[in-house]
């Protein structure tokens, strides 16, 4: 910000703030377009209000607890099972957040929580909704 | 083999040899089943007209050269393209039989060839009807 | 077996299920060697005396419980856990043995047991020893 | 930039472009925390004396010609081979920068260059540098 710039909220950052979640209804296509951006030091976590908004843009297999939310899937083969976990690591690294990957014979738990708010954040759905893409294609 | 056993073959792997790919025609559900088997020291190469018969078992896409076969996937994605890569992989681990893998972006280049033989040998089918079952699953 | 051969098990045959474990002294190395065998239907699982016996073919990091063996691995990234975790499934698919894998931010956990005999079996401790070179190369 | 702003570029991004590469000795250390960035549109591609100092930060086995880089890894195994290509492609999600790999039995050639500038940019030292590193860890 340049030198005597006024030290006041810019109208867009108000709007987007206010506007964010409720200008156009979440779907699984709006969120897995989203990127997972970083958390400011001192974000609160989602409320049950706020998981149950973006809870629109992901599978009904999610299950949405207060702290995580987690997904199993199951395959024939631990090959399948393996490939989706190698998909969602190579997400995961691309978008700089990380599930917990449980892999056994023909079967992966995801989990996801935000540990820097102390529960979920917008970065957990938006992960979620772009597993569900990599599991569907 | 006992001391003393005639040094004749036996029957059945007469049989076998004779019967094995003309017993039923090859479809890829067939080869897709077989397991990649030992390769005996001294067996030659398949023969051009063999290579043709099981090329029946595999994907059009597959190009079957005098050494080896070799099929080109294209991916949107890079993740796409290794999460395929990974799956032939182990795949490759199970069956004891490894291909060449290239992967660059949203592109992955499979090329199949048995060099105890010097050249394609039925294992490399098999394996190719198993990643054409890999690929479209 | 060729027609007329004797009907009686090989004498090294009886040695070799006699004198097996007791053979020579189990080391981390000879373990490694070792490759998965199939398990035959109604084998039992490992007495707490067989188990202890192998467990100085691993290393001191696995916990050893009744039904199953357990080692946590940590590391300082997600990538370095991804990746000993792919090395392990190639190993799983090459050993027909698969280990429950989960893996963290920068944590592995590798679980072994042996369904088909309800607990422990030598194949556990064949991979165990297989990983711990794994981990350590 | 606040409105009112002068059109002028700032002291030191004038000094980063003049000093950037010549401010500290490139090390394998230095290149390998750095980050790959954005390349903008009309970037060229490194001189020769651009790559040839870069070079100073990347292993002695990468071989630099005009158009890429290169560096053939071996391995006694297909297993380690895949691993490390496995932790190479989590890199690249990572940083958004794709090598071209070909994976075969206990052999692994990676190659690197940015299609955007038509041949070399920074960005692929620094893979090449943070590669080298997981190689060696």
């Amino acid at each position: 910000m340049a030198l005597g710039a006024p030290a006041v909220p810019r109208l867009d950052a108000i709007l987007s703030v206010m506007s964010g979640p409720r200008a156009a209804p979440i779907t699984p296509e709006s969120l897995a377009r989203e990127r997972c951006a970083e958390i400011r030091a001192g974000t609160p976590p989602l409320t049950t209000e706020e998981a149950g908004s973006l809870a629109a843009g992901v599978a009904g297999e999610w299950q949405i607890d207060e702290g995580e939310i987690r997904r199993e899937f199951t395959f024939k083969t631990f090959n399948a099972a393996f490939g989706l976990a190698t998909r969602i690591a190579l997400l995961a690294e691309a978008q700089g957040h990380h599930p917990e990957l449980e892999v056994g014979w023909g079967r992966l738990v995801v989990r996801l929580s935000t540990h820097s708010v102390g529960g979920l954040s917008r970065n957990d759905f938006i992960m979620a909704a772009r597993i569900d893409r990599l599991a569907g294609g």
